[in-house]
């Protein structure tokens, strides 16, 4: 298909992307091959205009009157997202959540592919994680020169942070996935995502307050 | 102060106040009294009207000419994120993912006291997380029934993830912050924050991409 992206297309709709995918995803499980812009607005809890607007920024993906083909949707979406591009990732910091992460089953298939993991601390080091042997951070010069990388995953105490993220950029890595508090800033070479747990808390926070007060 | 929350404040709003808390908590810190919306903004990376349309939800949070006092705005937005609640927590799976939340500082800054530790596996019972002793599951509607429980993380596989959530709620947990793949639904008497780790990744993945377009 030859869908005509927009040039700035806003960050809420690319964040929305993700979730279209996943909704997607689930259609496809239950065999469900045609969606309207309606029902796919219901499940994302948005409008059908609002759907309608945001695959505008791509292009359209197909024609509304007949709702969308799931399947193409999906695709579509998929490739946007770069999930066919076989992206692979390293973790750096190999404490309870690069664990998590490591062993976190989505990633693989959405199509990442982690490589190498990465820590300081001798007692980790040498022991396998998800089938890959943790490799001490300062051979990541030489695993980058010899394997594609990708995508930086970074789960060191704070105080490591700015070194690691310093040294993954040095390195030529086009994304860093930052779970550390300190918020690490991108360019035109590398881009960042910053996750901050607690703002999700927070959210939950505001929402309980704010029941329990109209209750 | 007699600030006027709207009925329908929109969630991309409310999903903003954690990071503007996040940024006059750093502003704090540099002992930054005043700030006007436009350097806010520039922060926050939208408009400075759109600051001020934020605001106005909440009633405004002062007069915008003299810039917003950052201390009073602080203090305003934890009021409403409920940080001021002393909202407690347990965490319900203590694989990698719950040990590392068991572990994240953040929480504990922000308000939020982890008060109990569960799991089925007879390994991990008995055994300290951050000085919490990890209960068996099976002790949840004790404990809940003795402790104030305001929120319950949920972080056991995907299979358990619905009969630990039905447990939470007929408990009386007011929140549920759930880190499986299981889109968990609120209703009205317990709200929901659903987050998926991936959707995260997948932004990334389609910056990266797109940037390799582009250069």
């Amino acid at each position: 298909m030859n869908n005509e992206i927009k040039k700035n297309v806003p960050t809420v709709v690319i964040r929305r992307l993700p979730r279209y995918y996943r909704y997607l995803e689930d259609l496809l499980k239950n065999n469900i091959i045609r969606i309207s812009s309606t029902e796919l607005a219901k499940k994302m809890n948005i409008t059908a205009s609002q759907v309608r607007q945001d695959f505008s920024c791509f292009g359209g993906f197909g024609q509304q009157g007949y709702g969308y083909n799931v399947e193409n949707l999906y695709n579509e979406i998929g490739n946007l997202l770069g999930l066919r591009e076989n992206y692979t990732t390293v973790i750096v910091g190999a404490g309870n959540l690069g664990r998590a992460l490591a062993n976190h089953a989505s990633f693989d298939r959405r199509g990442f592919k982690l490589v190498g993991i990465f820590d300081i601390d001798e007692r980790i080091i040498g022991k396998k994680i998800n089938n890959i042997t943790v490799m001490h951070a300062d051979e990541l010069d030489k695993f980058v020169a010899e394997n594609r990388v990708d995508i930086g995953i970074i789960t060191v105490p704070r105080d490591n942070v700015k070194d690691v993220a310093n040294k993954l950029i040095s390195l030529g890595i086009k994304g860093l996935w930052n779970f550390s508090y300190i918020e690490l800033k991108g360019n035109d070479d590398v881009q960042i995502e910053n996750v901050h747990l607690t703002d999700s808390l927070m959210t939950l926070s505001y929402n309980i307050k704010k029941n329990s007060q109209e209750n």
